[in-house]
């Protein structure tokens, strides 16, 4: 057994598919984002601005964040020093599951090192307290939930991306006294398209199905106090665990879950992806509450963060640049093939210090990769003028289609 | 259907059981580590000594490390703002990757949101990279190998604990020509013994299989320069994979494996639990990154470690306490009762204002319940003056007994 070869072997595959990846070496500077410093492999330095950032608000250099992570730092040091049973929980850690549980208006919240260990964790144990779960699950679901669902090691249905047809097709076809979960997104974030939320209720209504929806992008940037989609269409009170992140819109880090008190203590109380690691950092914790308190009260940062959005594909389409989309703050522009998607990344970054990382397989499917921008509100007009015209150039001097493929 | 009463009945087997956990809210105080204070769920505090912290070192506290988390979020914000691929990585993360990777003195490194996931993403990735993999496995091995090891779906053998005539015999018996790996710990962290490296890399060696060390409950506390027991025994070029956390000797959060540069690329290219998930913020990177330089220089912190260890073994002993000594740094109190050990841990923090977590089912098995003291250069003669009286007390009051059950 030659093991090198074998390494060997599995990184050559990603490369003759061209979808390695090659991390680039970004640092923004607090107070002006987006901008940043680019870090080349020899050292040398470049000013960019990042247009592929998941700090959709630019929360990540809002002042009550970084004064409250200060000050928890200060005040308690770096770490937790433990798992949350052995002396890892603190005032921070109730406060922000407080805080959280509130967002949702939700009897109860648990916080995970991650969404993606959220996810992992909850979808896996979910079998546990209900023998014989049958989760089904929309097919476009996050790669965690996935993760999750095959962790769990119970029976599994996959129904079209957003097709509640479907969907109603397969609850019909199970056995009506089984334990049931639907597991879907309110934003899926490659394409930014929504959930169909208020017609999935409905069918675990007349199934008597538990519902689990991801909210990782939606939280923070929808609904009147950033609860999300759920909240803004009013049927946060239909779903039985919402899943979310605080590290995108809220620019921290860590991830959650917020159910009713029985579900969030049999969660906490029987996945190891939560007993047996140590919980985040005390600054973390502080730093992500204040940025949910701020953004509950706050609208003007949601409200500019739609219209940056809309400006930008509004100006997108009129160079005739091809288009994903279904009206959420994401603009997914489709390339549809990795090297070329990777060459206009290269490209704009070289020549035009705009990053914007080429989306490969397989975090979406092959003959779908695209570039994925997130205008915010903290990119100015001459950020959006000066990507505007670079892609433009770039479009004509590589001859590249300008249909659209608006919904 | 009734899922409430599913959940009812799954909260009400931990309460038959004794080990319904129930997370204590501490609050430690930057500068005066071990010292915290506990807010009861009525709201009302006190002040105690933390006992049961996995800040080994009281890192948590080092000025170093506060001042690199400070100036880092001065410097660009509270999250990384996307993950390792698209925006998330920056110069903090890499600093710190090599910062690893000098330690262990391997080609390269990788940081993950947890030593969980790095240990759950990297086992279950292996079989991708070797198929036909056998992950051969110690029966005490972390419930992050164990989930790790499952969700790869490949074949497992699981040896004995720290036995490596049962390794051998299984070894034999699979076929030669076979990928293998064999996992396991240098510190196990409930009784504090060592896995036998030396012999484990010599069956390797024999049957052409690799490694994989936990080394958790090590780094920065083993060795001249903090890479663990592998570097202490001189064995670590003999390890292909080295797991550790940022987040106990080093005080921060996070994990990693440090491995061979193509190993780490292959790894980084092929585990969702990497890719698809927030890095760390750059301030816990740099923080993280601070603590490891900090103890790859100084040697007495190491050795008050040590010394504080066996001072509070010997003076255990000398109170007739039972005791589970293999001359590491983790001192457990078996109790083998998970109402008494609760009850006990209760006593302790109300009556004396000392904190140590009672330890039961699922961390432990059932039936080996304890308690588990880790003595840190931050525990003054005074508090382990009061923790030896306290305990002396409560074992009269309780008559329990007094046997030793030293290695």
């Amino acid at each position: 057994m030659d093991y090198s070869a074998k390494i060997d072997a599995a990184i050559q595959k990603l490369h003759d598919e061209g979808r390695y990846r090659t991390f680039i070496d970004i640092e923004r500077r607090n107070g002006h984002f987006p901008h940043a410093v680019w870090t080349r492999p020899d050292g040398t330095q470049q000013d960019i601005t990042v247009w592929c950032g998941n700090d959709y608000l630019g929360m990540g250099q809002h002042p009550a964040v970084l004064a409250a992570m200060h000050e928890a730092v200060d005040a308690t040091g770096a770490g937790s020093g433990g798992t949350r049973n052995i002396s890892g929980t603190t005032v921070y850690h109730r406060r922000l599951e407080a805080e959280l549980a509130d967002l949702h208006r939700k009897e109860a919240a648990l916080v995970f090192t991650s969404a993606y260990i959220a996810n992992e964790a909850t979808l896996s144990t979910l079998p546990k307290l209900f023998p014989g779960l049958i989760i089904v699950s929309d097919e476009l679901n996050h790669a965690s939930m996935i993760e999750g669902i095959k962790h769990g090691r119970c029976e599994k249905k996959i129904f079209r991306h957003n097709d509640v047809a479907h969907l109603r097709e397969i609850l019909e076809g199970l056995d009506l006294s089984a334990p049931k979960l639907i597991a879907f997104e309110s934003v899926y974030s490659m394409d930014g398209d929504f959930g169909p939320i208020r017609e999935i209720c409905d069918l675990a209504d007349e199934f008597n199905a538990l519902t689990y929806l991801d909210e990782v992008h939606a939280v923070g940037l929808y609904g009147p106090r950033g609860a999300g989609v759920a909240e803004r269409d009013g049927l946060a009170d239909r779903i039985d665990i919402i899943n979310g992140t605080l590290g995108k819109a809220y620019g921290v880090m860590g991830g959650y879950i917020s159910a009713s008190a029985r579900m969030v203590d049999a969660i906490r109380s029987y996945a190891p992806g939560f007993i047996f690691t140590t919980s985040i950092p005390p600054a973390i914790a502080a730093g992500a509450a204040a940025s949910i308190r701020f953004l509950k009260e706050d609208q003007s940062l949601r409200a500019r963060h739609q219209t940056q959005a809309h400006i930008l594909k509004t100006r997108l389409k009129g160079i005739g640049l091809p288009l994903i989309d279904f009206g959420s703050h994401i603009v997914p522009v489709p390339v549809g093939n990795p090297v070329k998607c990777k060459m206009i990344s290269d490209r704009l970054l070289q020549d035009d210090g705009i990053y914007v990382q080429p989306i490969n397989f397989p975090t979406v499917p092959r003959g779908t990769e695209r570039l994925r921008f997130t205008p915010s509100p903290v990119h100015g007009p001459d950020d959006l003028d000066r990507l505007v015209r670079a892609l433009d150039k770039l479009w004509s001097h590589c001859a590249l289609s300008r249909e659209s493929l608006s919904a």
